[in-house]
């Protein structure tokens, strides 16, 4: 009775940067939150490229290796590659416009929609400074935490997921 | 106490369709319900070609795009290629030949085992509006479901399980 | 209240043999463990390189096809490659590098404080058969189980991830 009492959560690690993956993580994490369960979803590694504004930040201070990294990954959610099949962009612009055609949410549209129901986005501090990311470089209203952040909902939360 | 009335669930979303991984979420689904766990398969995205009978039906329609993907997908669960090392085929079907050698299970006997111990299979409808597959052209007794169907199911699971 | 009493637990599948991916599963591993949940992490297909300790046995047997399969994958975690970017093994130098200039642990580091906090280790017994890798060839402490041993863990496991 105990557990009908307190709010039900739902925790979703988005490791993959792949724009089929994180659309996955997007449907779950709001429905999950339409249905009533506190939602948070924590980004990390390849992940956080689907939290990316766009052009980075001049201030964001970056060693070569990490300016390669910044050259070689999508700039921002709406640049994400597929998984499989993505034939240098080709099969994530068909993606794209099948579901358009089909009145489905874009990615930008679930992230806006998430943002509606509250879902907390949680960037991976350690990844952020392992790949020369900074606060300013992300979608407004994103928070920044660490593993203890993620383990202390994961702990008790009914349903935890890790989408690589 | 309440909680050891209930039965206990298990839920797993298979959105892979490598031949590695969809066998991995098997084996979990088969050991789950085979220990009392009442099991549900979610697929969605690229597992639903695990789901695929084979020839495709004449009478489903698909846009252009949606049949250009048909043909560069697997047509059925015992076409899946390797995650990793899968050179053209080649790994997939040494890793097979390697299996039946040691007495294991293939995929298509595993697939036979869940529906013998009354694991659900539901087949996530927006994938199969999106990549243009329709009900008939799955294999029997699969059910299709939305997004709301599986996070009702996973939100009173012991354990959820994200296959990607 | 029952559950308030019972330790916490958690458990991680490490499917994935990448740098990256693996990584991520000890670093949530070792934040379960230091914030006092019994944390198992379970070793199966790919995801078996990172136990490994180095050069194989001559005394395992193991047919034509699985000796070139163990050629063919990394002999141990300091050897696995990215899951992205790898290019031939410079990405993950790279990365290393990084993480090094961070002051963050490495893959070596974070097995070793595994150890250190107690989490379990297990490796499944069939993708041992499978792949042709024998217990001598694992690093010290690390358990033999099965599907069964991990279903066990998982069904009274408050956070259950699946790394794919």
């Amino acid at each position: 009775m105990a557990e009908e009492d307190s709010p039900r959560k739902a925790t979703i690690v988005v490791f993959s940067g792949s724009l089929d993956k994180v659309m996955g993580a997007f449907i779950i994490a709001t429905t999950c939150a339409a249905m009533g369960l506190q939602t948070t979803m924590f980004f990390t590694f390849w992940g956080l490229s689907a939290l990316k504004k766009g052009p980075s930040s001049a201030t964001c201070k970056r060693n070569w290796m990490q300016k390669m990294l910044g050259m070689m990954l999508p700039k921002k959610a709406a640049d994400l590659p597929l998984s499989q099949l993505n034939m240098a962009g080709m099969g994530s612009k068909m993606l794209k416009q099948i579901m358009a055609q089909k009145k489905m949410a874009s990615l930008p549209e679930l992230i806006e929609m998430a943002r509606d129901l509250d879902v907390r986005m949680i960037a991976c501090q350690m990844s952020m400074d392992a790949m020369g990311i900074c606060k300013e470089e992300l979608l407004d209203g994103v928070e920044v935490g660490g593993a203890a952040t993620y383990v202390g909902e994961a702990k008790d939360a009914q349903i935890n997921l890790f989408i690589s």
